[in-house]
């Protein structure tokens, strides 16, 4: 089967079995990140609670953990979360949120992914660039220009992506202008989404809470799950940009469209706008 | 009176009393039940210190408990907050949200009811059934399917919370597909709200908000103020669900638009739309 | 140069800095706080770790003290973010949200104030009271209608807030009806905004991030940036509640679109609404 054929079933797989799925996001993003994740089809649960959360997830198909926050008790939380959902074998994707921008966010990291094995890793290229090697241009949470995919690049971030996936024995998916996701042997480039985008915050860990609801359907099928739900996505934003111009909005217009288009996105929609690249 | 007068008082006081409404919430669903309370003609006041929860209380009207989040000191600022807003004599609202998901949570729960008197408790079925006698199917923060209202058990459901009510000393409020709100010796049937309502994150959180706006500006009509807030609040959802379908928006929009026809909601409207049975 | 004209200049620098502002902010309204920050051209950090808050700011360009939520760590997270801006010679902006209205608020607003060297004070009439000579009428949040600025106490409340700016050093906004920002010298009347903006919950918080913003961008000029950031962020309020008329909307249509207005705010728009008065 190619991309454009796993995705019907992998819709499908989200309508039967509309995965409850365990959220530690930041407060930032959180409400955006639950909303995005009902209107992909699944059921959000947030509970932070270390007393709590392998509880709560035992009850869940699978978990996100975004490191947007790590004050207080939520370093334990998401290693709990963590560890119960390898216990169970259900998907864990991760969102390096800021990584490379302060020592004590690194230390998270590193300890997060010494005891937790991520299904998917999703982040900007940035982030995935201190995943991978320690080396990034980042300041803040945002990509660092020098950094970010183009058509001259692109081929080789796809390359390290397949790289950085070997070493980590996860999904790597990378948003920007272009995205990307590759386990060590495939790579795919996704060219949905708009730039407008990245005016509105949560958009990363909205796209996370999404990969979450896909993914958690359709376990077996990380790489595909990942690369539909990016694209899905992408599309969505697409949209939503053009609802935006025609109703002289503006970004939070924008905010509200994409949710709006992910809640009413289906296959059909997806075959519409889809652009995925197998390389 | 009947409740459709009263309710005509009930909206006169919420306008006169513009009541401030101590909110300790999770930070899922914060800003919506902030917006929510002052959608309902409230003011929201959302400090969870435990050190100054005791006086903020003291400048207010009433408190809503939602045990989204209880992490950290959250546990204890509940506690303090509820305790004091029985000493004031003020209405306190309960929200027992994923109760019976986790070990954790149902200690939360049972210190706050071995400490608190709450005047409103209001959860969907499967919460309010382990706050009455243990028994929930619930995983996560939904109902569990096999406990939801329909025509065939509804009258029972309302026995049932009738029971609960005479048990806990509390006004019991059940959402669903259909709502049921009861004391000792009355219950009422609400059939207002639209499904599509459950895809939001937080419309059970913004509820309670809604009654704590409602309840604090009408102490001594508990029962009528919380019957007169769920169906003005299932009513709002079914007029943005008709302009969420109008405007081609999802649930990004409808989430906007709940908002919006709580704000405009006043007692002429809520006569079109509510409806309500006294069983 | 004419405020007017220097307004001009201020644009551009938001523009050309496009400023990563460093935001504490409560959970109850970060969300719309971190968008309001993008609408207005900047980029939004919100870590709250007191571990690596030093760390993140020595990334950005300025920094937003919200003093809505004291519990836990955050009152040190505020400190240290607070003194490293100091050092680094770049603005600090407070919001001391409901100053006044506990104990331990007032103590958490000590405690910054002896510590901290603000750029600029944004609060309410009565918030600013607190500050300034702890007199203020205030209970909960929101300012107390004695205290409330209207054409016959305007002047005597600048003169006030010049006064306050000479005491404390820093740049004095005052949000209300009439607005007022003044240094120890000028000070500025702004007749902008739209009442329906104080029934959305964060209109202060995300003002305070606009000023994040605009200040950040333009350190040498902090009377004037705040002067057009407010009367920017007014008008923005008042196209806000024209469209939310014209489209039926309410309260959570008049969120979305002050965010959209902002985003879309340029000097072009600003000189068509602008009501400023040097005083």
């Amino acid at each position: 089967m190619n991309i454009l054929e796993e995705a019907n079933e992998i819709f499908d797989n989200i309508q039967r079995v509309a995965p409850v799925v365990h959220n530690i996001s930041n407060y930032i993003t959180a409400t955006d990140c639950a909303n995005m994740t009902l209107a992909c089809g699944g059921s959000p649960t947030m509970a932070d609670d270390p007393e709590e959360v392998a509880d709560i997830s035992a009850g869940c198909n699978g978990c996100v953990i975004n490191m947007g926050n790590t004050g207080g008790f939520l370093e334990e939380s998401m290693l709990r979360m963590g560890r119960k959902n390898n216990e169970l074998e259900h998907p864990v994707i991760f969102d390096p949120v800021g990584a490379g921008a302060a020592h004590r966010r690194n230390a998270v990291l590193e300890n997060l992914m010494d005891h937790i094995r991520f299904t998917v890793i999703r982040g900007n290229i940035s982030e995935i660039k201190y995943v991978g090697d320690k080396s990034s241009h980042a300041k803040g949470v945002d990509a660092a220009n020098e950094d970010l995919a183009n058509e001259d690049n692109i081929y080789e971030i796809a390359e390290y992506a397949k790289k950085i996936s070997a070493i980590t024995c996860s999904v790597i998916a990378i948003s920007g202008p272009i995205d990307v996701v590759a386990n060590a042997d495939t790579a795919y480039l996704i060219r949905n989404g708009h730039p407008m985008m990245s005016r509105i915050t949560g958009t990363g860990c909205m796209l996370s809470s999404a990969i979450g609801v896909f993914v958690s359907a359709n376990p077996y099928k990380a790489l595909e799950a990942t690369v539909t739900a990016m694209a899905a996505y992408g599309y969505a934003g697409e949209l939503a940009y053009e609802k935006t111009v025609r109703t002289e909005g503006g970004t939070g217009s924008l905010r509200t469209f994409l949710i709006d288009y992910m809640s009413n996105m289906n296959y059909e929609t997806f075959l519409k706008g889809a652009k995925i690249e197998l390389v």
